[in-house]
């Protein structure tokens, strides 16, 4: 099996033959998600904790239906109203986790760098759910495999990412998944929030739609964070979504089969237009959610195989308990 | 199987023998409750997932367990902190749980009708828990649950509903269910708490207990929305219990056997005397609790039949996938 | 088999066979809990309700935890956002709780005596989680599985128990476990935190570390609670890191291999210097957090077998339905 990883951290330490292995045990599971009857035993007996200590009902969502799907036990810890509060810090939080014999840990943290550092205390398999302004492995996974059975294929695309892409985790894993896989990425977004310095990541950078979206054959648009708006940044949504939001003229320069995605929750009238949203000929936006399932499961169904080796030889070696 | 609804939205669209059906098989589960090992296999392998837009730790536990204790993975999705929240639609919030292919959706939202745009929007059972001040399904199957046990049948009784009514769901789905049934139905209450327009629903309204509550079978008190006390409505407390809350003497107007219902949480001292709550010779409040555990796995299971058989045939046309 | 209680109000409740024959099962499910699958079915299909009216990420978790590797139905309510809100009695939540039929009951509560109160309501087995300044029995047991792990032998011990023992229920459980098993208990901090009522069970007080570690082979540090600070009982932190906070000087008073314990979460740098914390020659703070999912595995799975044992003869005698 052609996938090594002992956590999934980032898309960055993954070689392209590992991320085919999960695209390809996702679509098994995308057509078990499709039964009535959606239960296996890949995971039973294991325990899988999802520590978010930051929101995210979508994310944890996914993961915590992909854990049960397995038979694992699942528990969600609100971080937000945890010990963390009381002082705690992040590794001694861990530490006391990891001590109650977690096999898988899933975690989305407001910082870059807390989810690999976290990773090197415990004994688990660690998966990143995101982590500030770094990775969102599984994003760019779930992407891929969207892509890959709308278009038959990942590599040898133009695919262009659009919108606030210098504080995105999201376009940041999609930038590396699809360099590795061969395929020409561009981004597109004024320069306050595309930064020239994503194009040594080997992206063309444009900041017009009409030239970034040429003979695209994959659009993947951006949130906005509101917040961030009317700060300096960008005047305001009605000239944002002017410039910048997706609708039918701006589409109408790239591939006339290119497909239309979004990481979610969209904001309709700003970055998208609601009518492009929900054109099941362009848009993907509701196949992403779908595959977002298949590839948590696949990712934690790997990495528990990995983790069982692991013990297993631990054991043999008489080292492990 | 007398069940044919695909959707459980409201009484209105249920025939009497379709709620017969759902008493009928709720005994069974009843049994099974009380047992200490109560768990079966109708649901396993399918997904439930609760959205709980407004809160209510009662009845989202009820729903929890049951669906537990049905084999169900159940995912409980807190909508308080949800995409909601950063400007995401209802609609799109659907589409993206639809998605994640859920078996069974349990929906509670403050407004009216809500629910059912959703059911519109999903491939999957949808079961209203109340929805703004329409309808709430299984606390009237419930309540029918709780009285049929105590008299023997759910036909040709008396039962006066007492309280706010004008703005009560519970209220509704009771009047409606009863009226199904054959019952007579009396609606007691100040004339702002209870509308002259509920006559149309073919039910008595009384403003005064003794009248109302003369030859009832079943005194069913509702939860007095304090929220709204002190703002025209209704003077104070005192008044209130001083003139609708339920104690003894009020309650000798009724049958001598008749029981005494409150579909929780109680105001004591409010619409309520503790005393009477307490009597077990006279109150049911504790069994309808129990009860709804029962009926909701009654309808869970007979819900996931249909849908089962619903895919079946889809197969068989080959356009279920 | 000697456990012969219906529920766990208290260590106050149990006898050293007791004691004894949770920490021997307990032993059992470390092992379990050390392997990749630790799943049993010794509570499959029992309901197993978490009712925190306090906040506490770690017990809760614990909690829950063991009771999903037994196989149990867990349901966690927070209590924060419930009918409590609304101005429900704890009996009447109680007794809603309990027509839902639970078989476990686990209650955090911060009244002293309320979960006693709740037990005598109830059908089902209860499990005191913390209640006010009263007992938190399970935290006593997994000291003491902790240190008979470490120390042999869990009787002829000197422990002392350092910091703010007044408010503190961890203190009075251990206080009660430590002297039914023999032991020697010291109690050190300043005479604000550690009333000398506190004598009269049987312990020595020092307000001094040096003296009241002298010999000691167990160093059990409490957590300060900050928000006691500055309040008249202590100057500051800094103040109280100096005299009681536990570093490497203050320990060298204990026996050579004297171990430290801390129930978490930790204030590092105030009551225990984070070098102490961290030396795992010393600490055994992890195992702590180990040896408590165990623990409360084990004791569930006592008072599950005297459930089933008392339904059983009730059921012969024809009281239980």
């Amino acid at each position: 099996m052609a996938f090594r990883a002992r956590h999934l951290l980032g898309i960055e330490h993954l070689a392209p033959d590992e991320i085919v292995t999960v695209l390809d045990l996702a679509e098994r599971y995308v057509a078990l998600n499709r039964r009535t009857v959606k239960r296996t035993e890949a995971l039973a007996g294991l325990t899988q904790i999802n520590m978010f200590f930051e929101n995210s009902t979508r994310t944890q969502s996914s993961f915590e239906l992909a854990g049960k799907r397995l038979g694992a036990d699942v528990m969600n810890m609100s971080m937000q109203t945890s010990s963390v509060k009381k002082g705690e810090t992040l590794i001694d939080t861990a530490l006391t986790l990891n001590a109650m014999h977690p096999d898988l840990l899933v975690v989305r943290h407001a910082s870059s760098g807390a989810v690999d550092l976290l990773a090197q205390k415990v004994n688990c398999a660690v998966i990143n759910a995101g982590d500030g302004k770094h990775e969102h492995p599984t994003q760019a996974l779930l992407d891929a495999l969207t892509i890959r059975r709308s278009k038959g294929r990942i590599t040898g695309l133009t695919v262009a990412i659009c919108g606030d892409v210098a504080h995105s985790r999201v376009a940041r894993s999609n930038m590396l998944l699809l360099g590795k896989m061969g395929n020409r990425v561009r981004l597109i977004g004024p320069p306050t929030l595309v930064p020239s310095a994503f194009g040594d990541m080997g992206a063309e950078i444009h900041d017009d739609m009409a030239s970034g979206l040429k003979g695209a054959d994959v659009v993947m648009m951006l949130r906005l964070q509101k917040e961030r708006m009317d700060g300096g940044f960008i005047p305001s949504e009605r000239e944002y979504f002017h410039r910048y939001g997706l609708d039918a003229d701006k589409l109408s320069h790239a591939e006339p089969d290119a497909i239309v995605m979004h990481p979610g929750p969209m904001n309709r009238g700003v970055e998208i237009d609601g009518t492009i949203a929900d054109d099941i000929t362009r848009s993907v936006i509701q196949e992403q959610v779908e595959m977002g399932v298949a590839v948590r499961m696949a990712v934690m169904d790997l990495l528990a195989q990995n983790l069982r080796a692991e013990r297993g030889r631990a054991a043999v070696d008489g080292t492990y308990a």
